[in-house]
C-alpha cells in the first residue's frame, strides 16, 4: 500500500526525534515497585508490598453486584460519565467522611483513579516547577514520585512518635518563606502513616493545623487507612476542623479493592472545580462501571460488616508481627506499634544498613522495603514491614527469618544461619 | 474531641491559602462538555455528543464475562496491577494493531484510562511549558484542553478534503524552527477525524510522514475510529511506516465501551518506559477488572462480529444523515461525507455563525457542536454533527430541524418555523 519504502530505511538510521520534557529527568523507577516482582517468588515471605489481603477483597459480593448493575442499568453504565464522578457515589463519599468528622457536599468531591490520581491532580493544579512542598520525613514513596514528576522541591520535616514535630514544621515554613519560596502545601498522612504506622493524636493535630494556618500553608491530608482502625473509634480528620485549608484524599483501595481504582479528593469548591477541569483533560471521566460497583457495595454490600471483618483480620496480623518481633529481634532493634493500617517501621542499630542488608534478607527468605525509599535523603537504618498481605503464619515466619538476618548482620557473621533452618 | 475551636472562626474569616499553578490559568470548561447536559433534554435531538450508540455497547456479553472473570480469578483481579497494564491485554492490543499494519511488541504498549490519558501522559513526558505543538485545524477539542493544561503553544495547520496540507505543515515546522521554538510533535487524527470525519488517503499519509521525518518532528497519531470503517478494509496507520517516530494512540471507547476506560499508547521503547513511569506517578496502575473485561471480550466475546455489527449500525446512521442533509439543506451549505467514524463537518454560508445560531437551534429542538470549539481561533462558519448516538429516525428528525433553523437564519427571519412543526 505504501509506494515508497525509503522512509523505513531513513528512520532506522535516524536518531529518535523524541525530546523529553524536563520533568522526566526526575522520573525514576521506584525501589518499592522494583521489589514487588522479586517479592512474588514463592520461597520468599514478602513483608514489602502494601497490598490488602486477598481475604479482605469481597470478590463474591462484587461479582453479584456487578451482575446486578449491568442487568439493571445495561448500556448506560458503559457510557462516558461526568468528569467529577458519579453523583450518587459522591453523596455516599460525603456520608462516609462524616465518620471522621468531615462535613462535605458532593460539589466538593472529585472521584479519581485511586487517591494516587487525586494527589497527582492536586499537585498539578497547585504546583509550578520549582515550588516547595513540605512532607513528613519519612513519607509515602509514590507521593515523592508525583512531586518529582511535577518538579517540586520537597522539604522533609522530622517526626516523633506522634507524627510531624510542630516546631520543626513551623521552622521549615519560616525558612522557606524567608528564602522567597514559601511552601505550596504540607502533605501528611496523619493516620496510620505509610511507612511508619504512626498516628497524630488529637492535640498534635490541633498544633499542626495551627502552625499551618498561621503560616498560611494549606494541608493535603492523605487518608487511605483511617477507617482501618484497631481501636473503637476512627480519628477526627484534619479536614474536619479546617475545611477551607485542607484537601482530604480518600480511597477504597485499602478498604474495598484496589483493582476498582476508586479514590477521591475533597477540596474547597474553588479548588474542586479546578481539579475537575484537570481531571477532564487527564482522562475525560472515570469508569462508570467501577464507580457503580463501589456505590452499590456501599448501599447493599454490607459495608460496615465488611470493614469490621477487615479490621479484625489486620489486627490479628499486626498482633502476630508485634509478638514475633518482641520474641525474636535483638534488644537494640526498635519498631512502632501501629493501632491501624498496614505498616510497622523498624529501626536497626548502628552501623546496620537496611538497604545493604536487603540482598542477604532475600537470600534468607524474606523481603521488606528499605527506609531510603521514603526519604529524599537518608533513612538507611530504617525499614518498612507490612503485615497486610501475608497470613498470620507467614507474618511470624517472615519476622523470624528477618530476625535471623539481623542477628547475623549484628554479629558480623554475614552468613544468615537460615539456610539450614529453611532449606530451599 | 477538638479542644480549641478558634481555628474554625479563624478560617472562616481568612482568605483561602490555596494558590493555583500557572497551568490552571489555561484550564477552561469546554464548550462541548457544557453542551452535554443541555443535550440530555428529552425534547432535543442531540447531534452534539460523540458517544457510541447504546445498541453498540455489548452489556449482556460484558455482564457474562465479568461474572466469569470474577468467578475464575477471584480476589486476584481486584488487586493492584502493573503500571504498564495487563500483559495479556497488551499482547492482544499488538494483534489488534496488526489490522492497521502496525508491528508492535507488548513492551511498547501502555494501557491507559482511555486514549485521553494516553494523550495526557504523552504530552506530560514530551512538552515543557511554552513548547510548540502542531495540530490539524480543526482538531479534537479535548486534545486542545490537554495541550493547554501543559502550557503548550498550539499551532493549527490548514486541512483540505484529504486532511492536513503537507506544504502548510512543512511551512509551519520551518517557521517554528526559525523562531527558535521547533515543534515538539505533530498531533493528528488521520482516520475519520474528529471533528471533520475526514481521512488521509495513502499518498497523503506518505507525504505527511515525509514532511515530519525531514523536519525531525515526531507524530502523535490518535486513532479511536480506525476500526469503524464503512469500506472493506481499515487504513494503514502512520505508525506502520514510521514506528520509530510515531506514537500511536488507540481506544476501546468507541469500539467496545467508554465506561470501561481502556485505551493505550504504543511508542518506541525509550518513550514507553517514560510513559510507564509517568503513569505510575499519575495513578499507580489501571483497573485490573476493566482490563480483564476487555481482554476476555477480545478472546471470547465475538469481537469481529461485534465490530461488523457496529460498522453496519453507524453506516446506516451516516447514510440517513447524508441523505437527509442532501434533501433538506439550502444549496449553499456544504458538508463532509465520512467513510467511517462518528462525525460530519458542516460549513454554513457567510455571514452565518454556528455559535450564534446555537440558541436558536436548541429552541428549534436540535443540538450540535459549534466549530469554534475545535480551533484555537475562528471556526464560526462550521459545526460538527454526530450520527453515532441518535437512532436513524432521530438523525433524520435532527437534520430536518437543523435545516429549518439554517433556512430561517439564511432568510433573516430569525424565528425558526419549527415551533409550529414540533410543538413542545
Amino acid at each position: 500500500m505504501f509506494p515508497n519504502s525509503s522512509l523505513l530505511a531513513q528512520r532506522t538510521a535516524a536518531r529518535t526525534p523524541f525530546a523529553f520534557a524536563a520533568r522526566t529527568h526526575q522520573m525514576m523507577p521506584s525501589e518499592t515497585r522494583a521489589l514487588f516482582s522479586m517479592a512474588a517468588r514463592q520461597d520468599i515471605v514478602s513483608l514489602a508490598g502494601g497490598m490488602p489481603s486477598p481475604e479482605a477483597l469481597p470478590a463474591p459480593a462484587l461479582r453479584a453486584l456487578l451482575d446486578w448493575v449491568l442487568a439493571a442499568e445495561g448500556p448506560d453504565v458503559l457510557q462516558y460519565g461526568a468528569a467529577q464522578g458519579d453523583l450518587v457515589l459522591r453523596e455516599q463519599i460525603c456520608s462516609l467522611m462524616r465518620a471522621e468528622g468531615i462535613e462535605a457536599v458532593p460539589e466538593e468531591v472529585l472521584v479519581c483513579v485511586g487517591s494516587q490520581q487525586a494527589l497527582d491532580l492536586v499537585t498539578r493544579v497547585l504546583v509550578d516547577p520549582g515550588d516547595s512542598v513540605v512532607t513528613e520525613g519519612p513519607t509515602y514513596v509514590t507521593a515523592l514520585s508525583t512531586f518529582a514528576a511535577h518538579q517540586a522541591q520537597v522539604v522533609e520535616v522530622a517526626m516523633d512518635q506522634d507524627g510531624v514535630v510542630p516546631q520543626a514544621l513551623a521552622d521549615a515554613f519560616e525558612l522557606l518563606a524567608a528564602e522567597g519560596r514559601p511552601a505550596k502545601f504540607f502533605y501528611t498522612v496523619p493516620t496510620f502513616q505509610n511507612p511508619t504506622g504512626r498516628v497524630m493524636p488529637p492535640q498534635r493535630r490541633h498544633d499542626v493545623l495551627e502552625v499551618c494556618c498561621r503560616a498560611g500553608v494549606p494541608v493535603i491530608e492523605d487518608n487511605p487507612y483511617g477507617l482501618l482502625h484497631f481501636g473503637d473509634q476512627p480519628y477526627r480528620a484534619l479536614c474536619a476542623d479546617a475545611p477551607d485549608s485542607v484537601i482530604h484524599l480518600g480511597s477504597f483501595s485499602k478498604t474495598l479493592a484496589p483493582g476498582l481504582r476508586v479514590g477521591w479528593a475533597r477540596a474547597p469548591r474553588a479548588v474542586s472545580s479546578k481539579l475537575t477541569l484537570a481531571a477532564e483533560s487527564a482522562m475525560l471521566s472515570h469508569s462508570r462501571l467501577t464507580q457503580r460497583a463501589v456505590s452499590s457495595f456501599l448501599e447493599t454490600g454490607g459495608w460496615q460488616d465488611h470493614l469490621r471483618a477487615a479490621r479484625g483480620l489486620y489486627r490479628d496480623r499486626r498482633d502476630a508481627m508485634l509478638t514475633e518481633l518482641a520474641a525474636s529481634m535483638p534488644d537494640d532493634v526498635t519498631w512502632t506499634a501501629p493501632n491501624g493500617g498496614f505498616f510497622v517501621w523498624l529501626t536497626l542499630p548502628e552501623p546496620l544498613d537496611a538497604r545493604a542488608m536487603l540482598p542477604r534478607a532475600v537470600e534468607g527468605g524474606v523481603a521488606y522495603v528499605p527506609g531510603t525509599g521514603f526519604y529524599v535523603r537518608g533513612g538507611e537504618r530504617h525499614l518498612r514491614l507490612s503485615y497486610s498481605y501475608p497470613s498470620v503464619c507467614q507474618v511470624r515466619e517472615g519476622v523470624q527469618r528477618l530476625a535471623e538476618v539481623v542477628h547475623a548482620e549484628s554479629t558480623g557473621s554475614g552468613v544468615p544461619r537460615l539456610r539450614e533452618v529453611f532449606p530451599r
